[in-house]
């Protein structure tokens, strides 16, 4: 592992790491936010998916999120999107697909498979090397993320309910295999094979019988993909059907944008850092 | 006056226009954020000024100022940092002088004075352009910067001493007159006499007896330009000489990025807060 930069903020540490990843096969970068209290005593993370044409850094330079997790005491883990660099399989034309999209899924299909194992990654790979290297608690764990990554953290916690201590999202892609975004990258990834699919879709998911305690989502009204890729009416009615707590909060006049999830990260932080707390008061 | 954007954030809005400046013979573009409290009453303005290759949009989306401004109720003007578009002289090969490098300061040297006339488009103009369009208090302003604009920041105020409330500075350039990044741009805008350089110098102007109550001042330990660039030492000598109560804060371990004024903004606002609304009253 090989550090890249080190800035200090909030009485904290920003870093940048890159590491060989034995899941995508290649290089993968990622951040991590020390709080000061990190110095004296393991603390908790926060994963931070994040969405399409991302990587780990417009989420540590936008969201205003280390602010919070100083106050907090709770590390930050921002991963990039995708595995990326010189050999990794792109589709340099479309935004939605190859690098800076890898949907968090683990492709089953020539040529992406090679690389994309983004869901392992994010489920098993890093959060072990996390664990190795810095000054976190194993196993307290919370996971949050915007727009795919949103559907990144509904997936990763609704199929590892036990992995994490709670899971919130902003604007996510609730019902990738039934909208342009979700059916193209799936397709690509996971070929022709609709159950397949169905493994990655947080409606899905709920629909089969997976359950979380409780999901906190935020979604602004004036998002302009809110009607043709997000879909939450089905992660609404799914969630009724299964008794999942869901609390769904319509936020009147926000856009998609990082400015839209600057205004909520702190209430998203507060909510993981009691359940975070709570697992390790227990 | 043409709005570009209008984003919804901390239950304000972010927004963006550009108008055609009679200063700088060009088209400007500026971001304003608006808080909520802007809806029922006038409320007071805090300018800010950006440093060298920003543009209005840095700090906007970097420093996570709206949160604060919108918990105190301050509106943030956020102009851009030099003339730009098709026409205006540059130096592309050069981040430090051209667009982005307006120096805040009236150009009177050709071909630079066609349009580089920040000085008086940050003094004048847009404070007359704001108060006519929006909800803001006339005459009720601080200013604050960074680098480049932390320069700004000072020499608007100490030319200016009863047009603004109060003014602070992050990491600003103090001695411009006397650091390479000042040398370039001065003698570019400015010609060989140096009696007009230090017009725009803080120190030198400090020095000739232009006052203000008190600056608030914040600067990284770890800053990369601050001993080649900056001369917080010479501003800080020049203050005590003249009974200037200059607070100045040597931040341990913080460099020169966003980083380091996202985790300090909040009480360079709150700072300006408490003058803006004794002023307001009076």
């Amino acid at each position: 592992m090989k550090k890249l930069e080190s800035i200090k903020e909030f009485d904290g540490y920003l870093e940048r790491y890159s590491h060989y990843s034995e899941c995508c096969q290649c290089e993968m970068v990622f951040s991590i936010y020390l709080p000061k209290q990190a110095v004296q005593e393991k603390v908790p993370a926060l994963y931070w998916l994040s969405g399409l044409t991302c990587s780990d850094d417009n989420f540590r330079v936008k969201a205003g999120a280390q602010r919070y997790a100083s106050e907090q005491g709770i590390a930050l883990i921002i991963p990039d999107t995708s595995p990326r660099g010189e050999g990794v399989m792109d589709f340099p034309e479309r935004y939605d697909l190859g690098i800076a999209a890898g949907f968090y899924v683990n492709a089953t299909e020539s040529p992406w498979d090679k690389n994309y194992q983004m869901y392992s990654y994010i489920v098993e790979e890093l959060p072990a090397l996390i664990e190795e290297h810095f000054p976190v608690v194993a196993g307290v764990k919370s996971i949050s993320g915007h727009s795919m990554g949103g559907h990144g953290a509904l997936i990763c916690a609704l199929k590892n309910p036990s992995a994490y201590c709670s899971v919130s999202a902003f604007s996510p892609i609730c019902h990738p295999t039934q909208v342009p975004w979700g059916k193209d990258a799936l397709g690509a990834y996971l070929g022709n094979d609709m159950e397949k699919w169905q493994q990655y879709d947080a409606v899905n998911l709920v629909q089969n019988g997976h359950k979380v305690e409780t999901i906190l989502v935020d979604q602004g009204t004036a998002d302009e993909f809110l009607s043709d890729q997000l879909k939450p009416e089905a992660l609404i009615e799914a969630c009724e059907q299964q008794k999942i707590n869901l609390n769904f909060r319509m936020q009147e006049g926000y856009d998609h944008s990082y400015h839209f999830i600057s205004s909520f990260i702190g209430e998203h932080i507060a909510y993981h850092s009691n359940f975070l707390k709570k697992e390790m008061g227990d």
